[in-house]
Protein backbone atom coordinates (compact mmCIF):
# COMPACT_ATOMS: atom_id res chain seq x y z
CA UNK A 1 0.00 0.00 0.00
CA UNK A 2 1.63 3.31 -0.95
CA UNK A 3 1.58 6.42 1.25
CA UNK A 4 -0.47 9.21 -0.21
CA UNK A 5 -1.18 12.64 1.00
CA UNK A 6 -3.85 14.84 0.47
CA UNK A 7 -4.15 18.21 -0.03
CA UNK A 8 -7.14 21.05 -0.11
CA UNK A 9 -7.63 24.07 -1.23
CA UNK A 10 -10.50 26.17 -2.80
CA UNK A 11 -11.30 26.75 -6.52
CA UNK A 12 -10.51 30.27 -7.74
CA UNK A 13 -12.82 32.69 -9.71
CA UNK A 14 -9.14 32.91 -12.06
CA UNK A 15 -9.33 28.88 -12.54
CA UNK A 16 -12.77 29.08 -14.22
CA UNK A 17 -13.98 29.65 -17.64
CA UNK A 18 -16.62 30.74 -19.70
CA UNK A 19 -18.28 26.91 -19.39
CA UNK A 20 -18.79 28.22 -15.34
CA UNK A 21 -16.40 25.12 -14.27
CA UNK A 22 -12.47 24.67 -14.10
CA UNK A 23 -11.24 25.16 -17.04
CA UNK A 24 -8.72 22.09 -18.06
CA UNK A 25 -5.84 22.67 -17.83
CA UNK A 26 -5.84 24.11 -14.16
CA UNK A 27 -6.32 20.34 -13.69
CA UNK A 28 -2.44 20.18 -13.95
CA UNK A 29 -1.70 22.92 -11.68
CA UNK A 30 -3.57 21.06 -8.93
CA UNK A 31 -1.94 18.31 -9.78
CA UNK A 32 1.45 20.47 -9.37
CA UNK A 33 0.21 21.48 -5.86
CA UNK A 34 -0.39 17.85 -5.10
CA UNK A 35 3.21 16.33 -5.64
CA UNK A 36 4.99 19.40 -4.13
CA UNK A 37 2.71 18.96 -0.40
CA UNK A 38 3.19 15.07 -1.11
CA UNK A 39 7.15 16.23 -1.28
CA UNK A 40 6.91 18.21 1.75
CA UNK A 41 4.49 15.11 3.81
CA UNK A 42 7.37 12.59 2.99
CA UNK A 43 10.39 15.56 4.14
CA UNK A 44 11.54 16.57 0.78
CA UNK A 45 11.35 20.18 0.49
CA UNK A 46 11.35 20.43 -3.57
CA UNK A 47 12.20 24.18 -3.55
CA UNK A 48 15.32 22.87 -2.01
CA UNK A 49 15.84 20.46 -3.88
CA UNK A 50 16.18 22.56 -6.80
CA UNK A 51 18.25 25.28 -4.83
CA UNK A 52 20.27 23.38 -2.93
CA UNK A 53 20.97 19.73 -4.62
CA UNK A 54 20.14 21.47 -8.28
CA UNK A 55 17.47 18.60 -8.96
CA UNK A 56 14.44 19.30 -10.80
CA UNK A 57 11.66 17.67 -11.42
CA UNK A 58 11.03 17.74 -15.60
CA UNK A 59 7.43 16.38 -16.80
CA UNK A 60 7.87 13.78 -19.44
CA UNK A 61 3.95 13.15 -19.32
CA UNK A 62 0.87 14.26 -18.09
CA UNK A 63 -2.35 12.39 -17.98
CA UNK A 64 -5.61 13.71 -16.91
CA UNK A 65 -9.31 12.06 -16.71
CA UNK A 66 -11.99 14.62 -15.82
CA UNK A 67 -14.67 12.61 -14.22
CA UNK A 68 -17.29 15.57 -13.04
CA UNK A 69 -16.76 19.27 -13.54
CA UNK A 70 -15.17 21.06 -10.42
CA UNK A 71 -17.20 24.95 -9.68
CA UNK A 72 -15.59 28.45 -8.66
CA UNK A 73 -15.31 28.27 -4.50
CA UNK A 74 -15.62 24.50 -4.40
CA UNK A 75 -13.55 23.03 -1.74
CA UNK A 76 -10.79 20.30 -3.99
CA UNK A 77 -9.12 17.97 -2.69
CA UNK A 78 -5.97 16.16 -4.52
CA UNK A 79 -5.08 13.35 -3.11
CA UNK A 80 -0.80 12.26 -4.30
CA UNK A 81 0.85 9.09 -4.42
CA UNK A 82 4.31 7.82 -5.85
CA UNK A 83 3.53 5.17 -8.59
CA UNK A 84 6.73 4.12 -9.26
CA UNK A 85 10.27 5.68 -8.60
CA UNK A 86 13.24 4.76 -9.53
CA UNK A 87 16.69 6.98 -9.47
CA UNK A 88 16.34 8.68 -12.64
CA UNK A 89 12.44 9.02 -12.43
CA UNK A 90 9.36 9.43 -10.58
CA UNK A 91 5.51 8.43 -11.81
CA UNK A 92 3.06 10.30 -9.29
CA UNK A 93 -1.00 9.31 -9.40
CA UNK A 94 -3.99 11.95 -8.27
CA UNK A 95 -7.18 11.75 -7.02
CA UNK A 96 -9.28 14.97 -6.97
CA UNK A 97 -12.27 15.27 -5.32
CA UNK A 98 -15.10 17.73 -4.47
CA UNK A 99 -14.85 17.44 -0.31
CA UNK A 100 -18.64 18.51 -0.03
CA UNK A 101 -20.20 15.96 -2.04
CA UNK A 102 -17.65 13.34 -1.76
CA UNK A 103 -17.26 13.26 -5.90
CA UNK A 104 -14.75 12.52 -7.93
CA UNK A 105 -14.07 15.22 -10.44
CA UNK A 106 -10.76 13.82 -11.68
CA UNK A 107 -7.81 11.43 -11.75
CA UNK A 108 -4.48 11.03 -13.46
CA UNK A 109 -0.80 10.60 -13.46
CA UNK A 110 2.36 12.84 -14.47
CA UNK A 111 5.73 10.92 -15.25
CA UNK A 112 8.99 13.09 -14.48
CA UNK A 113 12.21 12.84 -15.30
CA UNK A 114 15.05 13.74 -12.30
CA UNK A 115 17.69 16.64 -14.37
CA UNK A 116 19.96 18.96 -14.09
CA UNK A 117 19.86 22.80 -13.93
CA UNK A 118 20.92 22.43 -17.74
CA UNK A 119 17.34 20.28 -18.50
CA UNK A 120 19.43 17.11 -18.58
CA UNK A 121 18.82 13.69 -17.10
CA UNK A 122 20.83 12.91 -13.28
CA UNK A 123 20.85 10.51 -10.68
CA UNK A 124 18.52 11.84 -7.62
CA UNK A 125 21.02 11.78 -4.96
CA UNK A 126 20.89 8.89 -2.65
CA UNK A 127 19.63 11.19 0.42
CA UNK A 128 16.50 11.09 -1.44
CA UNK A 129 16.52 7.42 -2.40
CA UNK A 130 14.21 6.80 1.12
CA UNK A 131 11.96 8.92 1.14
CA UNK A 132 10.93 8.86 -2.53
CA UNK A 133 10.64 4.67 -1.90
CA UNK A 134 13.33 3.84 -3.96
CA UNK A 135 15.62 0.65 -2.52
CA UNK A 136 18.67 0.44 -1.76
CA UNK A 137 20.12 -1.14 -5.20
CA UNK A 138 17.91 -0.26 -7.90
CA UNK A 139 18.48 -1.55 -11.02
CA UNK A 140 18.76 1.62 -12.85
CA UNK B 1 -5.20 10.82 -44.42
CA UNK B 2 -7.00 12.93 -42.19
CA UNK B 3 -6.93 16.69 -42.98
CA UNK B 4 -4.81 19.02 -40.29
CA UNK B 5 -4.11 22.51 -39.34
CA UNK B 6 -1.29 23.93 -37.75
CA UNK B 7 -1.88 27.38 -36.08
CA UNK B 8 2.09 29.40 -35.03
CA UNK B 9 2.40 31.62 -32.29
CA UNK B 10 4.98 33.04 -29.67
CA UNK B 11 5.76 31.49 -26.16
CA UNK B 12 4.59 34.04 -23.70
CA UNK B 13 6.67 35.37 -20.87
CA UNK B 14 3.75 35.00 -18.31
CA UNK B 15 4.24 31.00 -19.79
CA UNK B 16 7.58 30.13 -18.72
CA UNK B 17 8.32 29.05 -15.05
CA UNK B 18 11.17 29.54 -12.96
CA UNK B 19 12.88 26.48 -14.90
CA UNK B 20 13.26 28.78 -17.68
CA UNK B 21 10.69 26.94 -19.93
CA UNK B 22 7.52 26.91 -20.81
CA UNK B 23 5.01 25.50 -17.51
CA UNK B 24 3.34 22.18 -18.31
CA UNK B 25 0.00 22.82 -17.94
CA UNK B 26 0.39 25.38 -20.62
CA UNK B 27 0.44 22.78 -23.33
CA UNK B 28 -2.77 22.39 -22.82
CA UNK B 29 -3.66 25.90 -23.27
CA UNK B 30 -2.23 25.36 -27.08
CA UNK B 31 -3.84 22.48 -27.79
CA UNK B 32 -6.82 24.71 -27.13
CA UNK B 33 -5.73 27.03 -29.51
CA UNK B 34 -4.94 24.11 -31.71
CA UNK B 35 -8.09 22.95 -32.31
CA UNK B 36 -10.20 25.78 -32.15
CA UNK B 37 -8.17 27.28 -35.21
CA UNK B 38 -8.62 23.98 -36.41
CA UNK B 39 -12.40 23.72 -35.85
CA UNK B 40 -12.60 27.21 -37.78
CA UNK B 41 -10.56 26.15 -40.87
CA UNK B 42 -13.05 23.35 -41.58
CA UNK B 43 -16.01 25.99 -41.00
CA UNK B 44 -16.75 25.72 -37.51
CA UNK B 45 -16.47 28.77 -35.43
CA UNK B 46 -16.47 27.11 -32.07
CA UNK B 47 -17.77 30.20 -30.30
CA UNK B 48 -21.04 30.07 -32.71
CA UNK B 49 -21.16 26.77 -32.31
CA UNK B 50 -21.81 27.37 -28.24
CA UNK B 51 -23.68 30.67 -28.55
CA UNK B 52 -26.23 29.39 -31.44
CA UNK B 53 -26.15 25.93 -30.90
CA UNK B 54 -25.64 25.29 -27.20
CA UNK B 55 -23.43 22.56 -27.88
CA UNK B 56 -20.32 23.05 -25.38
CA UNK B 57 -16.70 20.24 -26.25
CA UNK B 58 -16.15 19.07 -22.70
CA UNK B 59 -12.77 17.60 -22.32
CA UNK B 60 -12.87 13.92 -20.75
CA UNK B 61 -9.81 12.98 -21.13
CA UNK B 62 -5.95 15.52 -22.12
CA UNK B 63 -2.65 13.59 -22.61
CA UNK B 64 0.54 15.13 -22.86
CA UNK B 65 4.06 13.99 -24.03
CA UNK B 66 6.33 16.53 -23.42
CA UNK B 67 9.49 15.72 -25.67
CA UNK B 68 11.87 18.96 -25.56
CA UNK B 69 11.25 22.31 -23.55
CA UNK B 70 9.94 25.10 -25.05
CA UNK B 71 11.66 28.43 -24.37
CA UNK B 72 9.82 32.16 -24.19
CA UNK B 73 9.62 33.82 -26.98
CA UNK B 74 10.09 30.20 -29.48
CA UNK B 75 7.80 30.59 -32.19
CA UNK B 76 5.98 27.27 -31.84
CA UNK B 77 3.64 25.37 -34.37
CA UNK B 78 0.61 23.53 -33.18
CA UNK B 79 -0.68 20.80 -35.68
CA UNK B 80 -4.07 19.52 -34.74
CA UNK B 81 -6.19 16.69 -36.40
CA UNK B 82 -9.17 14.81 -35.51
CA UNK B 83 -8.28 11.17 -34.60
CA UNK B 84 -11.73 9.93 -34.03
CA UNK B 85 -15.57 11.46 -34.11
CA UNK B 86 -18.83 10.51 -33.13
CA UNK B 87 -22.42 11.97 -32.63
CA UNK B 88 -21.74 12.25 -29.25
CA UNK B 89 -17.70 12.53 -29.28
CA UNK B 90 -14.99 13.87 -30.85
CA UNK B 91 -11.16 12.94 -30.33
CA UNK B 92 -8.82 15.57 -31.36
CA UNK B 93 -4.66 14.65 -31.47
CA UNK B 94 -1.49 17.44 -31.43
CA UNK B 95 2.09 17.87 -32.70
CA UNK B 96 3.85 20.75 -31.25
CA UNK B 97 6.86 22.14 -32.62
CA UNK B 98 9.49 24.77 -32.64
CA UNK B 99 9.19 26.41 -35.65
CA UNK B 100 12.87 27.80 -35.77
CA UNK B 101 14.48 24.35 -35.49
CA UNK B 102 11.43 22.00 -36.57
CA UNK B 103 12.17 20.05 -33.39
CA UNK B 104 9.57 18.07 -31.93
CA UNK B 105 8.22 19.96 -28.66
CA UNK B 106 5.18 17.78 -27.21
CA UNK B 107 2.31 15.55 -28.92
CA UNK B 108 -1.01 14.79 -26.90
CA UNK B 109 -4.57 14.36 -27.32
CA UNK B 110 -7.70 15.22 -26.02
CA UNK B 111 -11.09 13.21 -25.82
CA UNK B 112 -14.43 15.71 -25.95
CA UNK B 113 -17.87 14.92 -25.05
CA UNK B 114 -20.42 17.20 -26.95
CA UNK B 115 -22.83 18.41 -23.87
CA UNK B 116 -25.53 21.05 -23.84
CA UNK B 117 -25.41 23.99 -21.63
CA UNK B 118 -26.26 22.07 -18.56
CA UNK B 119 -23.38 19.96 -19.19
CA UNK B 120 -25.41 16.72 -19.74
CA UNK B 121 -24.04 15.05 -23.10
CA UNK B 122 -25.74 15.82 -26.51
CA UNK B 123 -25.79 14.57 -29.81
CA UNK B 124 -23.77 16.93 -32.10
CA UNK B 125 -26.66 18.53 -34.58
CA UNK B 126 -26.51 17.11 -38.51
CA UNK B 127 -25.22 20.15 -39.81
CA UNK B 128 -21.72 19.76 -38.22
CA UNK B 129 -21.42 16.16 -38.99
CA UNK B 130 -19.56 16.81 -42.25
CA UNK B 131 -17.18 19.15 -40.79
CA UNK B 132 -16.05 16.94 -38.35
CA UNK B 133 -15.79 13.93 -40.70
CA UNK B 134 -19.04 11.81 -38.98
CA UNK B 135 -20.19 10.02 -42.06
CA UNK B 136 -24.01 9.77 -42.52
CA UNK B 137 -24.60 6.69 -40.20
CA UNK B 138 -22.61 6.46 -37.52
CA UNK B 139 -23.34 3.75 -35.14
CA UNK B 140 -24.36 5.79 -32.41
CA UNK C 1 -10.62 51.79 11.26
CA UNK C 2 -11.81 49.53 8.40
CA UNK C 3 -12.17 45.78 9.31
CA UNK C 4 -9.99 43.87 7.41
CA UNK C 5 -9.21 39.98 6.36
CA UNK C 6 -5.92 38.33 6.31
CA UNK C 7 -6.01 34.96 4.06
CA UNK C 8 -2.62 33.20 3.29
CA UNK C 9 -1.59 30.30 0.72
CA UNK C 10 1.67 29.44 -0.90
CA UNK C 11 3.49 30.44 -3.86
CA UNK C 12 2.75 28.07 -6.94
CA UNK C 13 5.47 26.92 -9.29
CA UNK C 14 3.12 28.05 -12.13
CA UNK C 15 2.78 31.34 -10.81
CA UNK C 16 6.75 31.89 -10.84
CA UNK C 17 8.33 32.92 -14.59
CA UNK C 18 11.97 32.68 -15.56
CA UNK C 19 12.83 35.71 -13.86
CA UNK C 20 12.50 32.82 -10.59
CA UNK C 21 9.82 35.38 -9.46
CA UNK C 22 6.08 35.53 -9.39
CA UNK C 23 4.48 36.95 -12.64
CA UNK C 24 2.87 40.10 -12.42
CA UNK C 25 -0.19 39.18 -13.60
CA UNK C 26 -0.57 36.90 -10.50
CA UNK C 27 -0.62 39.63 -7.81
CA UNK C 28 -4.07 40.22 -9.56
CA UNK C 29 -5.34 36.88 -9.27
CA UNK C 30 -3.82 37.11 -5.26
CA UNK C 31 -6.14 40.53 -4.49
CA UNK C 32 -8.97 37.85 -6.22
CA UNK C 33 -8.53 35.44 -3.39
CA UNK C 34 -8.25 37.99 -0.79
CA UNK C 35 -11.68 40.08 -1.69
CA UNK C 36 -13.61 36.38 -1.71
CA UNK C 37 -12.12 35.35 1.53
CA UNK C 38 -12.61 39.09 2.64
CA UNK C 39 -16.07 38.52 2.00
CA UNK C 40 -16.54 35.01 3.72
CA UNK C 41 -15.54 37.21 6.51
CA UNK C 42 -18.18 39.50 7.07
CA UNK C 43 -21.08 37.14 5.64
CA UNK C 44 -21.03 37.09 1.77
CA UNK C 45 -20.08 34.34 -0.03
CA UNK C 46 -19.54 35.94 -3.44
CA UNK C 47 -21.19 32.61 -5.22
CA UNK C 48 -23.96 33.09 -4.00
CA UNK C 49 -24.66 36.85 -4.44
CA UNK C 50 -23.58 35.31 -8.21
CA UNK C 51 -25.93 32.52 -7.78
CA UNK C 52 -28.78 33.67 -5.99
CA UNK C 53 -29.11 37.62 -6.20
CA UNK C 54 -27.37 37.69 -9.68
CA UNK C 55 -25.04 40.26 -9.19
CA UNK C 56 -21.60 40.35 -10.02
CA UNK C 57 -18.64 42.47 -9.17
CA UNK C 58 -16.99 43.26 -12.51
CA UNK C 59 -13.32 45.33 -12.68
CA UNK C 60 -13.42 48.55 -13.15
CA UNK C 61 -9.76 49.06 -12.47
CA UNK C 62 -6.61 47.61 -10.76
CA UNK C 63 -3.62 48.37 -9.51
CA UNK C 64 -0.65 47.23 -8.08
CA UNK C 65 3.19 48.53 -6.80
CA UNK C 66 5.29 45.91 -6.27
CA UNK C 67 7.83 46.46 -4.06
CA UNK C 68 9.58 42.70 -3.65
CA UNK C 69 10.07 39.63 -5.24
CA UNK C 70 7.90 36.63 -4.43
CA UNK C 71 9.44 33.27 -4.85
CA UNK C 72 8.02 29.74 -5.02
CA UNK C 73 6.76 27.89 -2.25
CA UNK C 74 6.86 31.29 -0.10
CA UNK C 75 3.84 31.53 1.85
CA UNK C 76 2.02 34.76 1.44
CA UNK C 77 -0.51 36.65 3.06
CA UNK C 78 -2.68 38.98 1.60
CA UNK C 79 -4.72 41.54 3.82
CA UNK C 80 -7.76 42.88 2.38
CA UNK C 81 -9.99 46.04 3.12
CA UNK C 82 -12.85 47.77 1.91
CA UNK C 83 -11.75 51.24 1.27
CA UNK C 84 -15.14 52.66 -0.02
CA UNK C 85 -18.58 51.27 -0.46
CA UNK C 86 -21.59 52.52 -2.20
CA UNK C 87 -24.75 51.09 -3.50
CA UNK C 88 -22.87 50.98 -7.29
CA UNK C 89 -19.41 50.55 -6.19
CA UNK C 90 -16.89 48.74 -3.73
CA UNK C 91 -13.30 49.53 -3.93
CA UNK C 92 -10.92 47.48 -2.33
CA UNK C 93 -7.09 47.51 -0.99
CA UNK C 94 -4.71 45.43 -0.48
CA UNK C 95 -1.64 44.60 1.49
CA UNK C 96 0.75 41.67 0.48
CA UNK C 97 3.14 40.72 2.50
CA UNK C 98 6.04 37.25 3.04
CA UNK C 99 4.90 35.38 6.29
CA UNK C 100 8.25 34.34 6.45
CA UNK C 101 10.22 37.47 6.74
CA UNK C 102 7.34 39.56 7.09
CA UNK C 103 8.40 41.46 4.10
CA UNK C 104 6.08 43.95 2.17
CA UNK C 105 5.75 42.53 -1.52
CA UNK C 106 3.06 44.63 -3.22
CA UNK C 107 0.19 47.24 -2.33
CA UNK C 108 -2.70 47.92 -4.70
CA UNK C 109 -6.47 48.12 -5.26
CA UNK C 110 -9.17 47.31 -7.19
CA UNK C 111 -12.17 49.36 -8.37
CA UNK C 112 -15.67 47.05 -8.93
CA UNK C 113 -19.15 48.01 -9.90
CA UNK C 114 -21.91 45.98 -9.22
CA UNK C 115 -23.86 44.53 -12.29
CA UNK C 116 -26.51 42.06 -13.50
CA UNK C 117 -25.88 39.09 -15.52
CA UNK C 118 -25.65 41.06 -18.79
CA UNK C 119 -23.29 43.05 -17.50
CA UNK C 120 -25.26 46.16 -16.94
CA UNK C 121 -25.01 48.24 -13.79
CA UNK C 122 -27.03 47.47 -10.92
CA UNK C 123 -27.91 48.41 -7.21
CA UNK C 124 -26.42 46.17 -4.76
CA UNK C 125 -29.75 44.61 -2.92
CA UNK C 126 -30.34 46.07 0.39
CA UNK C 127 -29.63 43.44 2.44
CA UNK C 128 -25.95 43.33 1.53
CA UNK C 129 -25.68 46.81 2.56
CA UNK C 130 -24.63 46.26 6.29
CA UNK C 131 -21.48 43.72 5.42
CA UNK C 132 -20.05 46.06 2.81
CA UNK C 133 -20.69 49.50 5.50
CA UNK C 134 -22.72 51.44 3.37
CA UNK C 135 -24.88 53.39 5.59
CA UNK C 136 -28.76 53.41 5.27
CA UNK C 137 -29.14 56.52 3.30
CA UNK C 138 -26.01 56.48 1.33
CA UNK C 139 -25.67 59.46 -1.47
CA UNK C 140 -26.31 57.82 -4.91
CA UNK D 1 4.46 62.00 -30.92
CA UNK D 2 5.41 58.70 -29.79
CA UNK D 3 6.19 55.99 -31.55
CA UNK D 4 4.12 52.96 -30.96
CA UNK D 5 3.18 49.57 -31.89
CA UNK D 6 -0.57 47.16 -32.35
CA UNK D 7 -0.35 43.48 -31.77
CA UNK D 8 -3.20 41.59 -32.68
CA UNK D 9 -4.27 38.24 -31.15
CA UNK D 10 -7.64 36.57 -30.55
CA UNK D 11 -8.90 35.60 -27.03
CA UNK D 12 -8.40 32.28 -25.88
CA UNK D 13 -11.12 29.99 -24.10
CA UNK D 14 -8.48 29.63 -21.55
CA UNK D 15 -8.49 33.46 -20.16
CA UNK D 16 -12.37 33.77 -20.07
CA UNK D 17 -13.74 33.20 -16.79
CA UNK D 18 -17.31 31.82 -15.23
CA UNK D 19 -18.58 35.75 -15.87
CA UNK D 20 -18.62 34.78 -19.95
CA UNK D 21 -15.27 37.41 -20.63
CA UNK D 22 -11.79 37.77 -20.02
CA UNK D 23 -10.67 37.54 -16.47
CA UNK D 24 -9.03 41.06 -15.34
CA UNK D 25 -5.51 39.67 -15.14
CA UNK D 26 -5.29 38.59 -18.07
CA UNK D 27 -4.83 42.24 -19.79
CA UNK D 28 -1.92 42.28 -17.61
CA UNK D 29 -0.01 39.25 -19.70
CA UNK D 30 -1.76 40.94 -22.97
CA UNK D 31 0.18 43.97 -21.86
CA UNK D 32 3.60 42.04 -21.18
CA UNK D 33 2.79 40.89 -25.22
CA UNK D 34 1.96 44.56 -26.05
CA UNK D 35 5.97 45.30 -24.64
CA UNK D 36 7.22 42.81 -25.98
CA UNK D 37 5.97 43.37 -29.48
CA UNK D 38 6.72 47.30 -29.21
CA UNK D 39 10.32 45.96 -28.00
CA UNK D 40 10.39 44.05 -31.20
CA UNK D 41 9.26 46.74 -33.59
CA UNK D 42 12.24 49.24 -32.53
CA UNK D 43 14.65 46.48 -32.95
CA UNK D 44 15.01 45.08 -29.34
CA UNK D 45 14.58 41.75 -29.07
CA UNK D 46 13.93 41.41 -24.89
CA UNK D 47 14.82 37.53 -24.97
CA UNK D 48 18.66 38.71 -26.03
CA UNK D 49 18.69 41.51 -23.40
CA UNK D 50 17.95 38.89 -20.89
CA UNK D 51 20.34 36.63 -22.08
CA UNK D 52 22.99 38.81 -23.31
CA UNK D 53 23.03 41.61 -21.77
CA UNK D 54 21.64 40.28 -18.25
CA UNK D 55 19.17 43.21 -18.31
CA UNK D 56 15.47 42.31 -16.99
CA UNK D 57 12.37 44.63 -17.15
CA UNK D 58 11.15 44.05 -13.89
CA UNK D 59 7.98 45.39 -12.94
CA UNK D 60 7.37 48.31 -10.43
CA UNK D 61 3.68 49.13 -10.73
CA UNK D 62 0.95 47.77 -13.38
CA UNK D 63 -2.50 49.55 -13.68
CA UNK D 64 -5.63 48.99 -15.75
CA UNK D 65 -8.85 50.34 -16.65
CA UNK D 66 -11.66 48.45 -17.73
CA UNK D 67 -13.77 49.69 -20.22
CA UNK D 68 -15.72 47.49 -22.04
CA UNK D 69 -15.59 43.62 -21.74
CA UNK D 70 -13.34 41.24 -23.77
CA UNK D 71 -14.74 38.08 -25.10
CA UNK D 72 -13.79 34.63 -26.18
CA UNK D 73 -12.67 34.48 -29.96
CA UNK D 74 -12.60 38.21 -30.15
CA UNK D 75 -9.34 39.61 -32.33
CA UNK D 76 -7.84 42.17 -29.84
CA UNK D 77 -5.65 44.65 -30.43
CA UNK D 78 -2.89 46.35 -27.93
CA UNK D 79 -1.63 49.54 -28.99
CA UNK D 80 1.62 50.08 -26.73
CA UNK D 81 4.33 53.23 -26.60
CA UNK D 82 7.04 54.35 -24.82
CA UNK D 83 5.69 56.88 -22.32
CA UNK D 84 8.88 58.08 -20.27
CA UNK D 85 12.57 56.33 -20.61
CA UNK D 86 15.41 56.78 -18.60
CA UNK D 87 18.83 54.53 -18.25
CA UNK D 88 16.93 53.48 -14.87
CA UNK D 89 13.58 52.93 -15.87
CA UNK D 90 10.67 53.24 -18.63
CA UNK D 91 7.13 53.27 -18.33
CA UNK D 92 5.09 51.86 -20.91
CA UNK D 93 1.30 52.61 -21.74
CA UNK D 94 -1.35 50.75 -23.48
CA UNK D 95 -5.06 50.82 -25.51
CA UNK D 96 -6.41 47.63 -25.74
CA UNK D 97 -9.59 47.38 -28.57
CA UNK D 98 -12.02 45.15 -30.16
CA UNK D 99 -10.46 44.85 -33.63
CA UNK D 100 -13.81 44.27 -35.13
CA UNK D 101 -15.67 46.68 -33.35
CA UNK D 102 -13.23 49.14 -32.81
CA UNK D 103 -14.18 49.74 -29.26
CA UNK D 104 -11.69 50.13 -26.77
CA UNK D 105 -11.54 47.59 -23.90
CA UNK D 106 -9.01 48.94 -21.61
CA UNK D 107 -6.24 51.26 -21.08
CA UNK D 108 -3.22 50.97 -18.82
CA UNK D 109 0.25 51.23 -18.16
CA UNK D 110 3.31 49.52 -16.38
CA UNK D 111 6.25 51.26 -14.98
CA UNK D 112 9.76 48.56 -15.10
CA UNK D 113 13.05 49.33 -13.36
CA UNK D 114 16.14 47.41 -15.24
CA UNK D 115 17.75 45.07 -13.01
CA UNK D 116 20.52 42.51 -13.26
CA UNK D 117 19.98 38.92 -13.07
CA UNK D 118 19.85 39.43 -8.68
CA UNK D 119 17.13 41.74 -9.27
CA UNK D 120 19.60 44.69 -8.20
CA UNK D 121 18.62 47.96 -10.32
CA UNK D 122 20.97 48.14 -12.98
CA UNK D 123 21.86 51.39 -15.36
CA UNK D 124 20.42 50.04 -19.34
CA UNK D 125 23.71 49.29 -21.58
CA UNK D 126 24.12 52.73 -23.53
CA UNK D 127 23.36 50.45 -26.51
CA UNK D 128 20.02 50.52 -25.69
CA UNK D 129 19.60 54.19 -25.25
CA UNK D 130 18.26 55.15 -28.75
CA UNK D 131 15.86 52.20 -29.06
CA UNK D 132 14.25 53.33 -26.25
CA UNK D 133 14.46 57.08 -26.67
CA UNK D 134 16.77 57.81 -23.68
CA UNK D 135 18.50 60.89 -25.04
CA UNK D 136 22.23 60.92 -24.66
CA UNK D 137 22.48 62.91 -21.65
CA UNK D 138 19.74 61.73 -19.55
CA UNK D 139 19.54 62.86 -15.66
CA UNK D 140 20.65 59.98 -13.81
Amino acid sequence: MNRFWETRFRVRYAETDQMGIVYYANYLVWMEIGRVEFCRSIGVRYREMEEQDRVLLTVAEANCRYLAPAHYDDEVAVKTWIERAHPRMVNFAYEIKAVETGRSLASGYTKHVFCGPDLKPVRLPNKYWKEFGIPESPRD
